[in-house]
C-alpha cells in the first residue's frame, strides 16, 4: 500500500472531518497581533457570521478549546445552585453530560435510556411535572450511536417549566436542523470540526437573553461573561489560537456562500443514500430508523465481523477512513459521518469498499447494488 | 502604504512570536483521525520532544487552550484545599494568577510588590517561616513589565517548606533558564506562541512525581489526571487541535534542531543587544536592569510621547509590530519580545525604525547609534 496521505484518503469519520483546502490554506498565514486591529477585524467579521452557522441571532463566542470545552463553558455558568437539573442520556456524549453537570450540581436527576434508545420523552415529561427543574441538558445528535434526539417533542414543556434548556449541539449543527427560537433554547454549544468542517480545536456557544441573564462564574479559563464582555470589543480575554480563528473565518465564508438551509438539505441527502446504500448491502442500523441521524450513520458489524475484518480492512486496504463503536459497542457498530464537506464521491468510495469487503468475506449482494442506491439519490 | 502583509512584517510583540515557515505549513496537513494509529504516532513523537522545551523529564501534558488554560489547570487541581496558598505578584500576570487560585482556595496569601518591582523575596520568605504553606504559586517571566523573576533566591526556602511549587512559565519556558530539577519545581506551564514559537493555542504542562500525587479533580476540560491517563496511549481526553498539535510537533522539532541551551544562549544574546540599543537611544528600561527580562524588554516611553506618537507610528509607517503597555502602564511602557525565532534582522529594523521616529519627534541621537550597538553585540 501507498504511504499513508491524508489528501486522498476517503475520510468519513464522526468529526473531524474533512477541511476544504481554502481552510487550510487561511491557518498559514504568518502571525498576528492578537490585540491589533487586523485581529479584531477578523473577530468582528466571525461575529457577524456565527448566526449563519446557528441559524439565529444571539449572544454568540468563541472559546480556544474543544467541544467538551463549550460544554463545560456552559455547565459550569448556568447549572443551578438551587433547584434540579435534569440531564437527559442515551449514549456515550450524554454522559459526558452527566458527568460534568455533577462537578457543578449535586442536584442532578439523570433521565437514562440505552445506548441507542431514543429519547426517553415521556421520563422527561415526568420529571419536568414533579416540580423545581431549573435546567434541562440533552445532546441533539448522540454522535455515539448515529440518533438524534427529538427535542421537538420536549420543548414545549421544557418551555412551560421555565427551566433552562440547554443543547449540546457538537454533531448537530450546521448538520440537522435546530430552530433554535422556535425550540425556545438557551444554550448550543457547536464543535468547529464537525457540520461547519473547519479544524478542530474551538467550540462556539450561542446563548438566549436568559441564559446570558443566568450566568454566574464558572471555571475561569472558559467564563462566559468575560468572553461576551471582551467580544463586545471584538477581542478575546485570553490568547486566542489566532490560526484556529483564521479557518474558522474561512469555513463560516464557505457555509455562508453556501447557505445554511442548503448544507443542512445537503446532509439530510447524503444521509439519506447513506441509509439506502446500508439496506442495499443487507445491513442493518444500529438505532432506530426513525431517529437516524443526518450527521453521523451508526450501522451494526454483520455477525462474525469486528473491527479487524471491517473496518480496519477498509483503512488499510482501501484508504477509506469510518470511525468505530465506543465503549461496549467497540466492535459491534461502525459509523460513516456524512456532515461537513462530505459529498457523493466519498459515499461512492466508502461504498465500493464496503461491497468488496463483505463480497470478499462471502457476505456479497448483487454487485454495486449500494452504489445504485446512492446514484439514485443523487440530486 | 502598502497593504497589511504578515509575512513581511517585523513581528517582536510579547507573543504569539513569528512561527518558522515549516510550523506554519504542518498545519496544512488534511485532516486526521485523532484516534487512528498517524495521530498517535504524533503524540508519541511530542511526548518525546516535550523534555527538550522543559529541560527535565517529567509527567507532560498539552491542552488545547491558551496558557491561562494551562495555569487553571495547574492551579484547579494543585492548589489545596487545606492549608495556605501563596502567590506571588508584581505585575498583571501575578494578578491573574491570584485571581484563578482563588476561584479554588480561599486561604491564599498574597505578597505583592508594584508592578516591575523585583519580586518580593524577603516577603515570601517571611510568609514561608509563618508555616502551613502547602503551595507557592509565582510567575517566571512576568511579561507585562519585562521582568524576570529571581526563582532561585526563593526556591531553596519554598522546598525546605514542603510547599508545591508551582510556576507560570509561559513566557519563560525555551528563552530563560528554568532549571526545573536544581529548584525543584513541582509544575511549569508553557505557552505554545513563545519561546517555543509555535502558534497561539496549546498549554504545555510539566509536573513532577510529588505534583501528580497530590492531583485532585479540578475542572473537567482541563482535568490533568485524565489528560496523563490518556497520554500514555498517545491519546487525549477530548479532541485536540489536531492542526496545533502537528505545528508543535514542527516547532519542538526546530528546538531539538537548535537545541535548548543554544536557543537561551541566543535569546539573552538578543535581549543583550536590545538592551544596549535601548541605552545608545537614551531610553530607559522600565524594570531594574538586574531584572530585565531575556524575553521581553519593557522600555519605557519617552516623556510626551505615548502610543500615538511611538507604537503606532512605528506601526503605521515603518510595518514594525512591538507591544504596549497594560493597564496603566498603557501608553507608557513599549515592548519588544526577542524569543522564539527572532534574529537580529528583527532588531535592525525594529531600531532604525524607532531611531527614525526619535529623530522626527527632535530626540535623535547620533544616526545608527542603536544600530551600532547591534551589531557590535552579533555573534
Amino acid at each position: 500500500m501507498t504511504p499513508f496521505d491524508p489528501e486522498t484518503t476517503t475520510f468519513l469519520i464522526a468529526g473531524p472531518v474533512r477541511i476544504h483546502p481554502r481552510v487550510l490554506r487561511a491557518m498559514s498565514m504568518s502571525s498576528l497581533n492578537h490585540r491589533g486591529d487586523y485581529f479584531h477585524g477578523i473577530v468582528a467579521e466571525i461575529r457577524e457570521l456565527l448566526p449563519v452557522l446557528f441559524g439565529a441571532k444571539g449572544h454568540q463566542v468563541v472559546l480556544t478549546g474543544s467541544g467538551t470545552a463549550g460544554l463545560e463553558s456552559v455547565y459550569s455558568s448556568l447549572v443551578p445552585r438551587d433547584g434540579r437539573t435534569l440531564v437527559v442520556t442515551n449514549g456515550n456524549f450524554g454522559e459526558r453530560t452527566d458527568q460534568i453537570v455533577r462537578r457543578y450540581s449535586s442536584t442532578v436527576t439523570t433521565v437514562s435510556a440505552a445506548w441507542g434508545e431514543p429519547l426517553p420523552v415521556a421520563g422527561v415529561r415526568a420529571e419536568l411535572d414533579k416540580g423545581d427543574v431549573k435546567a434541562v441538558c440533552v445532546v441533539h445528535n448522540e454522535t455515539s450511536v448515529g440518533l438524534v434526539n427529538d427535542l421537538a417533542a420536549i420543548a414545549p414543556a421544557v418551555r412551560a417549566s421555565g427551566a433552562l434548556f440547554l443543547v449540546d449541539g457538537i454533531s448537530a449543527v450546521a448538520g440537522i436542523p435546530l430552530p433554535i427560537e422556535a425550540w425556545g433554547v438557551d444554550a448550543v454549544v457547536a464543535g468547529s470540526q464537525k457540520g461547519l468542517a473547519a479544524p478542530a480545536g474551538l467550540a462556539l456557544v450561542h446563548l438566549s437573553d436568559r441564559a446570558v441573564a443566568a450566568l454566574r462564574p464558572g471555571t475561569f479559563y472558559l467564563d462566559l461573561a468575560a468572553h461576551l464582555k471582551s467580544l463586545e470589543k471584538n477581542d478575546t480575554p485570553w490568547t486566542p489560537a489566532v490560526p484556529l480563528f483564521l479557518a474558522l473565518r474561512e469555513a463560516l465564508l464557505l457555509l455562508r456562500e453556501e447557505g445554511l438551509e442548503a448544507r443542512l438539505a445537503r446532509t439530510h441527502r447524503l444521509a439519506e443514500a447513506t441509509r439506502s446504500a446500508v439496506d442495499a448491502l443487507g445491513l442493518e442500523l444500529f438505532p432506530d430508523r426513525r431517529f437516524a441521524s443526518d450527521t453521523v450513520t451508526a450501522v451494526q458489524n454483520p455477525d462474525g465481523m469486528g473491527d479487524a475484518e471491517l473496518r480496519k480492512v477498509l483503512e488499510r486496504q482501501y484508504n477509506v477512513l469510518v470511525q468505530g463503536g465506543q465503549g461496549s459497542l467497540t466492535g459491534r457498530i461502525f459509523r460513516i459521518g456524512h456532515m461537513g464537506i462530505a459529498d457523493w464521491p466519498d459515499l461512492l468510495v466508502t461504498f465500493a469498499a464496503l461491497e468488496r469487503v463483505l463480497a470478499k468475506a462471502g457476505r456479497g449482494r448483487e454487485p454495486a447494488s449500494s452504489l445504485r442506491a446512492i446514484v439514485e439519490r443523487m440530486p
